[in-house]
């Protein structure tokens, strides 16, 4: 008899389990921001490389796939060694690159293992400043989070 | 006896169920097809809206929340209202609206009620053709999938 209580609790745990939301069993608001800081941490380490003009290191930060995908004003570009490539194309050298600043970032997250992050790109040069605004789409994987999509902008009075 | 063995089944089918990844319960590649089908309705809905001049139509595609973003060159627009007011601003009139065409659509579903979509978007128009890329960040919501994040370019060469 105690064991059919005993089997009776545990189906019941099981139940709640399957029913609730995984999110807030798995710490819901404290697991964003652990996420949060993940991807800050992400962003932080390519705004480093980008500012010792390290371009290699820089594109770590992006899903290392062919479909990996960059939208801009030159439409979409393919694959991980494709926004390399541009990468490497638009910003020839250090003088190009400038010193990279990212701020104002807002964080969303549409899944568990989905981000989506707004914010604000600027680059300081000696040739002239530019910057916008981009968002990016971060998906989890097991090497941690990385940007699988971008979407940048120019914004004519860089911010 | 036969009341255990009862228990016992029961609780492993919750088991399977706690454990196995919802998508693939809820019907997998079946859902996306789905899914995909309710989001190009909403897109072709848009695009009749625009193409007789109705942006009250065309609008209902986004979320209708002040949380709704919307990243071009001009910055981040924020908010049903803002994305409305901006819409009304930049095609004042039908020969600015011209006729919409959206194309070469790529689904990605990052988690189970969120949608990423890229495509091409062309203005045919007396005054001059222009065109470029997209990339619509979905959630579903319980009246269907809604646009959350819009982040829109022109591209030189309109497609």
């Amino acid at each position: 008899m105690k064991y059919r209580i005993l089997l009776i609790l545990l189906w019941l745990g099981v139940l709640v389990f399957s029913l609730a939301p995984r999110s807030a069993l798995l710490g819901g608001v404290d697991t964003h921001d652990r996420d949060r800081a993940s991807i800050e941490a992400v962003l932080n380490a390519q705004q480093t490389a980008w500012n010792r003009g390290d371009v290699d290191a820089f594109v770590e930060g992006y899903w290392h796939s062919p479909e990996l995908t960059f939208a801009g004003t030159s439409g979409i570009v393919r694959g991980w060694d494709g926004v390399l490539t541009r990468y490497k194309k638009t910003y020839a050298d250090r003088d190009a690159m400038g010193q990279l600043q990212f701020s104002g970032l807002e964080f969303r997250f549409p899944g568990p293992d989905a981000a989506l992050v707004l914010g604000h790109w600027h680059l300081a040069r000696a040739q002239g400043d530019i910057g916008g605004v981009f968002s990016l789409v971060w998906q989890r994987f097991p090497e941690g989070w990385r940007i699988m999509h971008d979407h940048t902008s120019a914004v004519a009075e860089a911010k």
